[in-house]
């Protein structure tokens, strides 16, 4: 229902909107009776937003689904994420600037390291230089060619990681993984999981055996795991859902490409948290949706760093004065998932959402957290709703009915 | 799920139950850190209810959706207000007590001044008296006619307002409308959205045009302007889904043909809102359900009249300790979306909500207000399932399941 009325009641309007990403902001205590990284965490400015705006709790994808990035995100910007579900090759793909057509099927690679014995003894190939990376692509591409009919092409990523996409007729993406997952293992054989995904597994089967046969004189890197492969459709953009032009100012591929499958234009990556700050300054005007998207948060989480993403945080909020100057009509301040540092990985608690804007309703919080939002006048709600509210909040919606 | 459970639930019982509806109810703070209209008023009725009963926020359409009248009454009766999308001129031509037929096209019209060059110079023909309507309607009837096949009818509203019906084969109500709203512009041509409704666009293009001949000669009032056509389609009735005997106690059109629509009786308009609930009282136990609406909270708010909004949600307060006299089974007091004065417009906040019962569970709020409702026991939820808590809490409803 949600998801359907705003795209018919959306209006052109001057108003600004801006999204702040933290990365995995929502947490856990660490110890029983203590507070989360969020609450520890001194961020003045933000508390003063909870005070006197509105905030809440959203849900990403429902009660108890730990969200990938993936579908954080498409649920932030208004799109359903179990309907919109995107496999990892296809953001990938997008995230390193591939044009990707419709029906391309993306996969993630490794390079990785085997031993005599043909079992991975390295899942990494240790952690190759992005150069190093390059040229091992380059070989691919020079050494490596797909059947008729089919188009193939490797794109480096970062250190051990690249992308490999497959372009032809009647591709199928329901593949399963090479990736053994576990070292001492040999990589696995391709399968289909479906009659339509027959054909393309011989294919990358046949693609991967002449790729290993390439590699087979690199001291390290001397083979690829493939894992996430997905096709690529087309989705409504964020302009024809929401009348919106939207910018992403993010400094990893993945989210780049998330922002990318939804018609955002990419602004060049910004070289620290602060230049992306600079740079929301640079074209503000330009657009009407602006995506900031920040990654320290989530990186310290992950690390089981809780004074780390406490200082993470900290220094975030020092940021917010900069946005606020800027006055967007509606300012979103939130993260993707939650990433308690005691976890040392994504969860699916409800993470904070601070709504600022000159219409709304505040309920009187005493600052940014993940309890005090649980009282905000938002509630818990839905994450694809966000944009909804935001929408509405910067006045680019019309009344629904007489 | 909730829009279907209830029909098959409801069970014939004398518990009644009343909605007492203050229009646009919901507000915002004049200034930061201030109180809402209803926070600031003094209610020292509804406070008590609050303090000992179930209280929530109710969300009329979905987050950030701000509803128009028809859809944020058809919610708070328990039905999808998406799914039961009716136009303005099905709403109008009900609440001026026409007997729609299934598939007629009704419009609503409002009397216009035309200049020499054929502009609009007032939108409202000076607000003709309500007997002045009624001479240009019986004007309009009399000289105004139909191609073969087609039946009009023109029905006076009030001042400058009327209503046009269509009636006949295959007419399509996706047709736009010919009011510019705005005045030193021309009224616009009709033109059909959808290829059902080419034929019809014609009709109406022909009657439009034999009603402003008919029109010339008048100083005023000498042209129409039509907006909001839409198809009446038979909804299924309060009774039909719930087993309520609903009546109506509305003094203004548009509320009056909502709760026609879904088979309520309707009472003769009272004189005042305390002629309202005396209206309540007469025939209290004729009906399972009684509407109540009060127009002045809203006309307040749209008029930017804070003080004034207060001083309308006091007045009614005076009136809850009637209702309570007459001892129903479950008493909701809310509206039917928010008009926050400082808008001077419809919003899409929450709507504060009381539902008196004895047995309502207390979640011990101190008053009636959007912050404490916030707090409440039924926290906030979607609007069309308070007509399901409703009949719960009169005992209405029965087990779901072994």
């Amino acid at each position: 229902m949600n998801e359907v009325l705003p795209d018919e009641l959306t209006e052109q309007s001057d108003a600004r909107i801006v999204f702040l990403v933290m990365d995995g902001l929502g947490g856990l205590p660490f110890e029983p009776g203590g507070k989360t990284e969020l609450e520890t965490a001194v961020t003045p400015n933000m508390d003063r937003l909870a005070q006197t705006c509105a905030a809440g709790l959203i849900e990403m994808v429902g009660p108890g689904i730990t969200p990938g990035s993936g579908p954080g995100h498409l649920a932030l910007f208004g799109y359903d994420p179990v309907r919109y579900n995107i496999g990892r090759g296809v953001l990938s793909a997008l995230g390193v600037g591939f044009e990707l057509e419709h029906g391309d099927v993306g996969v993630r690679l490794n390079f990785a390291t085997l031993d005599s014995a043909g079992r991975v003894s390295d899942r990494r190939a240790g952690r190759p230089t992005d150069e190093e990376n390059k040229r091992l692509v380059a070989k691919l591409t020079e050494r490596v060619k797909a059947p008729d009919g089919v188009e193939l092409f490797f794109e480096p990523e970062k250190e051990h990681r690249a992308v490999m996409v497959l372009r032809g007729a009647a591709l199928g993406a329901q593949l399963s993984d090479t990736d053994p997952q576990e070292e001492g293992a040999t990589p696995l054989r391709v399968h289909a999981y479906d009659s339509e995904s027959r054909r393309t597994a011989q294919i990358v089967q046949e693609v991967l055996d002449s790729a290993f046969e390439a590699l087979a004189d690199e001291p390290r890197a001397n083979a690829i795991l493939a894992r996430g492969f997905a096709a690529f459709h087309r989705y409504p953009s964020l302009h024809e859902r929401f009348k919106l032009r939207g910018q992403a100012i993010a400094r990893y591929p993945m989210y780049r490409g998330v922002a990318k499958l939804l018609g955002m234009d990419l602004h060049p990556v910004p070289d620290s948290d602060e230049g992306s700050i600079a740079a929301l300054g640079d074209r503000f005007n330009d657009y009407d949706f602006h995506f900031v998207h920040f990654k320290a948060v989530d990186s310290r989480g992950e690390d089981g760093d809780f004074a780390g993403k406490v200082k993470a945080i900290e220094a975030i909020d020092k940021l917010i004065p900069a946005v606020e100057k800027l006055k967007p009509a509606a300012l979103v301040i939130t993260g993707d998932h939650s990433t308690p540092s005691r976890a040392k990985a994504h969860s699916w608690h409800p993470v904070p959402l601070i709504l600022a804007s000159p219409w709304s309703r505040p309920a009187g919080l005493t600052g940014f957290g993940e309890r005090e939002c649980r009282k905000g006048e938002l509630g818990i709600f839905p994450a694809m709703h966000l944009m909804t509210l935001a929408l509405a909040h910067a006045g680019r919606l019309a009344k629904f009915g007489a």
